[in-house]
């Protein structure tokens, strides 16, 4: 079985939660994807500081397949704009299958450099199943945002989570670990830059 | 001034928080200190593995003075059982004035060691004057609980922060950084034993 990791929140290749636990501000749009009040601060370690953090970029990437939820391919809300490709540009960095999970009907979106979209319907246990057979012995990134991972995390579907801590609190919107206690993690791994604390979690095997 | 830091959460000497964010289980009483749920697990690093958690365990202790909140000196609510001593036995590890924020008016009280519980009625700004002028040149500690901590953190008042995160989820309870967005911390020194990542961050100097 693929093993399911996640690197959770909005941003470029996965991404950062605060020290408060919030993946994004609220109301994204498409001028604010990460949400209001957080101008860029929760990834200036990916854009502003990727070489100090390359083993951690590096890792997010090279997926066999990703599960996102739709506020992580778009920010396209209700029914679909099918002019909008989401906010990955024409070559997102996937380059694998991504099954979005909507309650709105699209066909498979095919992007360049081998990225797939593909729209799920009936429910995360659909798309887990989808995606862990499009990966086969690949790893399967749940890619976010905090309540798509906070799903999985409930189903215990997730063996290893990687939290990019960033130092700064936002006290709103979409929150990591939300109606999910009673959960024992083992430490991996931690590593500290300048900017961010990596931690490498890993949950009970399946 | 006495330098402010906080050990946030219950616990002898300081203590941890989930990696949610909660410091105590609910519904703490004299015969559940930490709240039902816990079973302990917040505090297995202090109490089984001393040893590996060493350093941060005697860097909690020796401050020229110390604020919790009322849940962190005893199990008491309401008008004072004057029988009542606290959680902390004979002679608590304090060994320093402590200071403890309450709505009940009482006597100081002396315990062994040199420990003596102060009961402040005026409000936190009162408690941490009277603090900071205890300790002198000394380290003034917030010593929890989570909403003791908040207060000082949204007045500004805590130079460093140091979270003892241990990995499990709570989902109840009092939670660090509740009602306080907006900071933004530096990261000191990062260390992650078998059971606890113990984090030392920066605030702003005042």
């Amino acid at each position: 079985m693929a093993v399911v990791t996640a690197d959770i929140g909005p941003g470029v290749r996965g991404g950062p939660v605060s020290l408060d636990g919030y993946a994004a501000g609220p109301n994204q749009s498409e001028d604010l994807p990460f949400g209001e009040g957080v101008d860029g601060r929760l990834h200036t370690w990916m854009f502003d500081h990727a070489d100090e953090n390359r083993a951690e970029v590096d890792r997010i990437v090279n997926a066999g397949a990703s599960i996102m939820g739709r506020n992580i391919f778009g920010p396209d809300r209700g029914d679909w704009d099918l002019d909008g490709k989401g906010w990955w540009g024409p070559e997102p960095p996937y380059h694998a299958p991504v099954f979005v999970l909507t309650h709105h009907h699209r066909e498979p979106l095919e992007m360049d450099g081998g990225t797939t979209f593909r729209f799920v319907t009936d429910g995360p246990e659909s798309a887990l199943a989808q995606a862990e057979r499009a990966a086969g012995d690949g790893r399967l990134a749940i890619a976010g945002g905090a309540a798509t991972l906070n799903q999985y995390l409930s189903r215990g579907a997730i063996d290893e989570l990687r939290l990019h801590v960033v130092p700064i609190t936002l006290g709103a919107c979409e929150r990591v670990f939300d109606g999910v206690d009673g959960l024992t993690f083992g430490i991996d791994r931690i590593r500290p830059t300048g900017q961010v604390v990596h931690m490498t979690l890993r949950l009970p095997a399946r």
